[in-house]
């Protein structure tokens, strides 16, 4: 089924506020088999009207959220009624509930306030918990240019959408989306190789599977690779993708890189430290986002300058002196000091140089250091990321994290 | 000028990604008088089309995002180029360009990654100096339906995207934007206050003065208020801001507050080291994000577990015993264990608990110490914020770098 989400807020489109609409809703009505095809973001007042009238034609589905309001530029209820030819009428349990919402707040009732109790007539209210405007679901009807898809006018405030669309929204959508043919959809993770390398392993073959829908989404460090299919194509699918990138899938889920890490770790009951320089703090902030992490992450050092590697971390002031801060030595003698000073199963190393100063012709911006030690033996890995300096310490720290995944795995 | 906004990519409409590009092209146009008046997210693939016909009739101004990259699923390139009747030619620079980039990073060179290389003929190449697809910037040329708007295709990740439009796109616009009437633009940037009182404050005198438009944007421990308005006006409401929040005013740049407080450090040749806890590493990362910060960010400790905190920063095994490691002795006790252990002129340091686990009735998820020693005296400060992780190590490290911009103000 063609579903189309519509948001209405000037805010929106001034940049003021994140859209977050989208991605919740899609996340919502995936598992139900219904995937958002289009959004459109339009300004508060009549524009909903275009939004609405272009939409109609095509979509089966149309949620609606923001211009519930009861300010003069709330348009979504007024708009919507006149398209289905629909008049407003007022609801008394409504104007109850918003009375008693407001008495308890000790806000006095205007009759702009009110306004949120009109309803089109034979629209199903959807309860805000949260909030005075309710929701609203039109069921389809007859109009001039045919049937109408199913309408469901959604609050603007997340806060106020997201509890509707779990207690109201989504049984709706269950009895809607029956009559949808079901699909099913998998989502591959995987670090370590570029996009196109990933399309060069699986693409072709993965394409020549009937009706396979395929997408990458390449992020820093990373590549997702998501593939549609009827349940017995993605079996199919699922045999190839896994038979070819196996070693470089980190996950089908949502899980972040750090979150697995930090579960192989509690799994094997280890414990991890880290030392950064060119990462700067960034590899410890990865980790500890990850709930639970105090279980098996120790400590951190962030040893930026050379006297900090060496009383920190016991770094021979010599051999910063003979091989330099980057190098592959002092990237080793800062894993096995991290390891050794904080007692830990494991410990990771970065040294590198992030830019924009501080490159060299023999060590060039970009140039990194990774080291893993722990499990009897220390493995330093020389890297090049030549990039602005958050992206370098994302991939430098991706590298890190897969290091020890690899390790752990 | 009617500007839409148009992001193709699949992975937005399953709710995989957030969407932001609409807030900051939104953000970047509006000093130049421009207003995004629709934006429109499509999937990957041959969507594209329907979504530029529809507003090549009524835009003046395009955005599209996304679909430049190597993968058979980017197609804004060559459906664009269809569209104008223009032909795909092969750029030499670009694939000079493209090819040096992939060979100083080792990587392989693909005919589907020298695709990025074929532009539409007559378009303008936007350079992307943090990966291989170029912008493309098209003019309005005739067409069957009419002239053509102006066309930017821009790179879909927001790392590619945002330095692209400020390095190309601004100047362009602003070339088209001398078309649409002048006005002038302030943004401030307020930490320390939240948005309800940046408005009691200043928002009913602002919108008193005639003609002046007035946004909020609030972030996670920052406020950003942006006043529209003719330079006149703009004077007189910069007298109101500066008189009544002068003191929370970071910047009216785009300035971070850490780039802030590195300037303020590298100014007073003085030098930091912190102590992390709570921020699990996250305060050393954002100092460590500015360039140069090597002048003055010596060094971090991530002391999550007690253990680390006695042997890296000198905390008394008794104070954690009898305050417990979330306590206002324990945080001083990490600041001045850090300024003296690296010889720093300021510390910071924060702990706390991030939850979700670890909380108790004296000490919920939420609480956390900030302090500050340097300048002959160590401040605490005694904060609460109940909340997820990251916005909790969001909140902790904002408070931690505005107590150290007050005292170096």
């Amino acid at each position: 089924m063609r579903v189309v989400v519509i948001n209405t807020g000037t805010e929106i489109l001034l940049g003021d506020v994140l859209n977050t609409h989208l991605t919740f809703i899609a996340q919502q009505v995936l598992p139900l088999g219904l995937r958002v095809e289009r959004q459109i973001a339009v300004p508060d007042g009549s524009a909903i009207r275009e939004a609405l009238q272009e939409s109609f034609r095509s979509a089966e589905i149309i949620f609606v959220t923001g211009g519930l309001g009861p300010t003069t530029d709330d348009l979504t209820r007024e708009i919507t009624a006149e398209m289905l030819g629909l008049e407003l009428v007022a609801d008394p349990d409504l104007e109850t509930t918003i009375t008693e919402r407001l008495h308890t707040r000790g806000i006095r009732l205007t009759d702009r306030i009110l306004r949120q109790a009109q309803v089109p007539r034979g629209a199903q209210v959807l309860p805000n918990e949260y909030g005075t405007a309710p929701g609203l679901y039109l069921a389809p009807r007859e109009t001039a240019t045919g049937a109408s898809p199913h309408l469901f006018l959604l609050p603007g405030p997340p806060r106020e959408l997201q509890p509707m669309f779990g207690q109201s929204v989504l049984p709706l959508l269950r009895r809607i989306g029956r009559e949808s043919q079901p699909f099913a959809y998998r989502a591959y993770r995987i670090v370590g190789m570029g996009e196109s390398y990933v399309e060069e392993a699986v693409g072709a073959q993965l394409l020549a599977l009937a009706g396979l829908e395929l997408g990458y989404c390449a992020r820093m460090g990373e590549v997702d690779l998501r593939v549609i299919a009827t349940p017995e194509i993605l079996e199919q699918a699922d045999a190839i993708v896994r038979g070819r990138l196996a070693a470089s899938i980190f996950s089908t889920s949502s899980e972040s890189l750090e979150t697995v890490v930090v579960r192989q770790l509690a799994e094997r009951k280890a414990t991890l430290a880290v030392a950064e320089s060119c990462t700067g703090g960034f590899l410890a902030h990865r980790l500890t986002n990850v709930a639970g992490a105090s279980e098996v992450f120790l400590a951190g050092c962030v040893t930026y300058a050379n006297e900090a590697k060496v009383s920190t971390l016991g770094v021979s002031p010599t051999t910063i002196a003979a091989q330099g801060a980057v190098s592959e030595e002092v990237a080793r003698a800062m894993a096995e000091g991290a390891r050794v000073k904080f007692n830990a199963t494991y410990a990771l190393a970065t040294t590198g140089i992030a830019g924009p100063g501080g490159g060299s012709k023999a060590k060039p911006v970009g140039t990194a250091y990774i080291a893993l030690a722990g499990g009897g033996e220390t493995v330093v890995r020389h890297l090049f990321f030549p990039a602005d300096r958050e992206t370098f310490k994302q991939l430098a720290s991706q590298n890190a994290l897969n290091l020890l995944r690899g390790r752990l795995a």
